[in-house]
């Protein structure tokens, strides 16, 4: 399995990028990675590190999409950027996967031009898997479309359900509604629509409405919701977890009882964060596109980008693409 | 100044009701306490405490709005609930609020109904006051309306607004707009439409977008977002903060060592269990209407019920309501 991976993505590219190809080599969680964008600033890099040779190679890109750069406007200006030539390699079948960790928005607009979009599929989503206190969670849309319809929710739910059981290998996984209560009646005009729509569908295992005090709790496997809020709220989880742990620092560091008390407590301390650490998940992936892009956090380390890769080429070995494919195409 | 207490709104009511009215007369947080509902129940009960007799009295109702009732239908139904009467004594002048810890969307029907909204406002909204690290916060709408447009968004900045500069006794709060990024291009079409209305209004302290990463950090004083969003938002927090504490919970019963070490923070894991406790603060305000309704969360407890009233209390003595109605008046 070969991974083309933009090595100019995330803030402190390139190092994040070419370790973690690095990494993902010496764990051989793919045969290949093809590392892309500037050759001498790559290769100078590169000569750091002991690593195979015939499994890491580096493709030339002159160009760099930055986080603040318009998604629309850089994919037509940058068109030999970093992540356009990543996603042009998968596209052209000399990578079987696209990785970046550069902005979501610019890798989603690169993705549709180039890959193109699933026949009959309306709008691709973002899914993130995240952790749950017993398990884990597919979350979409976390944050591609901003403005949804109840019918953009229902496909998000089968390309959810199915990215679930091709990704975990569980069948019929539970797929919820975010919504403002449990009751069907309870809602938005979208949700409201979107509740009938799923609730009717044979085509997921529609576990009702979810509130968002549930979200981490495990008591479902899939969770839609428009871009809109799905953005917010991970947003939301990523600064509460901070602030407790800010709040927990301040407080610990005023008081040397609670401060030794906080040095016996260390492996549960860091059990929690290393739960909530992106690092740790580290890869969304773009559905609902010929072909499989997947997008890393723009604070990625080398272990995030491992973490990307590693779900790159799980997904692409999983048939997940060819079945949700399939699925649409029958519409 | 006189306080109308639905004394049968709280799951556990109408203990929390009275044990918090009783608090209340006694940190003399108001002069009165009116408790509405069921006579012979409130006078058994209430019999049990040492208060002031001339200042807690009841009032009579023989029905009870319960948290699973549609709202719409049982302030039509439920006229002699003790949600119904106790917003009809802030009506009718013999009470300055009207507090109640039932269900949300029955007191912003029954408050609508009975007290009405204040001349030129379109929707009234639920403003929540919540912790930050270093202070306090204004979030609203946090719960009454899932479909809002831009010109009701500009109204919540307005009142909640109005609402921090009354209650903190701070002018020019910075007001900002929740949204999917910082900059002003970002969010659905009704943020955008609303980020131009409000950079634009001369009478708010706009301060931009606001992300749900910052929402806790107390970068701004005013949130201002849909009811979805809010609610969703809120409740995600819960249960973050919840699941935080579970998963440490369970590792440190896992290891003695932690154990002892979680013995010796204890007064860390109790301020933030206090801060994160909603029964510290535990009393949203009705914003938009002609008159105080205050509500509180379904599981308050005494405590909870007693912040409510110390909330109603001081916002009924800050002006809020006036200056508010004059603002919306000259529109």
């Amino acid at each position: 399995l070969r991974v083309a991976l933009d090595a100019f993505g995330s803030d402190g590219a390139p190092h994040p990028e070419i370790e973690g190809a690095v990494l993902a080599i010496k764990e051989d969680l793919c045969r290949e990675v093809i590392l892309v964008g500037d050759e001498k600033v790559l290769s100078a890099e590169l000569s750091k590190y002991f690593y195979d040779p015939a499994r890491i190679s580096i493709v030339h890109a002159s160009q760099r999409i930055e986080m603040g750069d318009s998604a629309a406007a850089s994919v037509r200006t940058k068109r030999d950027s970093s992540m356009m030539r990543t996603i042009a390699l998968h596209k052209e079948g000399q990578a079987d996967v696209a990785v970046s960790a550069g902005n979501t928005g610019a890798m989603m607009s690169a993705s549709l031009i180039t890959l193109g979009r699933m026949k009959n599929v309306l709008r691709p989503a973002i899914a993130g898997v995240f952790p749950t206190q017993s398990g884990h969670q597919v979350i979409l849309d976390i944050g591609a479309n901003v403005d949804c319809n109840a019918q953009h929710l229902m496909q998000f739910a089968v390309m959810g359900s199915k990215y679930y059981e091709f990704f975990f290998k569980a069948p019929q996984p539970k797929v919820s509604l975010l919504n403002v209560g449990e009751e069907s009646a309870k809602g938005n005009a979208v949700s409201k629509e979107a509740y009938h729509l799923m609730a009717e569908s044979k085509d997921i295992n529609f576990a009702g409405n979810i509130e968002g005090k549930d979200v981490l709790s495990g008591i479902t496997d899939v969770i839609v919701c428009d871009g809109f809020v799905g953005n917010v709220m991970l947003k939301t989880i990523e600064g509460v977890g901070f602030s407790i742990f800010e709040i927990l620092k301040e407080q610990i560091n005023k008081d040397w009882i609670a401060k030794l008390g906080a040095m016996l407590s260390y492996p549960v301390y860091s059990y929690i964060k290393k739960k909530l650490d992106h690092t740790e998940y580290g890869g969304a992936l773009l559905v609902g596109l010929n072909g499989i892009s997947v997008v890393s956090h723009g604070r990625s380390n080398a272990k995030a980008i491992k973490n990307a890769i590693r779900i790159a080429a799980r997904i692409a070995e999983s048939g997940f693409v060819e079945n949700t494919r399939d699925y649409f195409e029958r519409l």
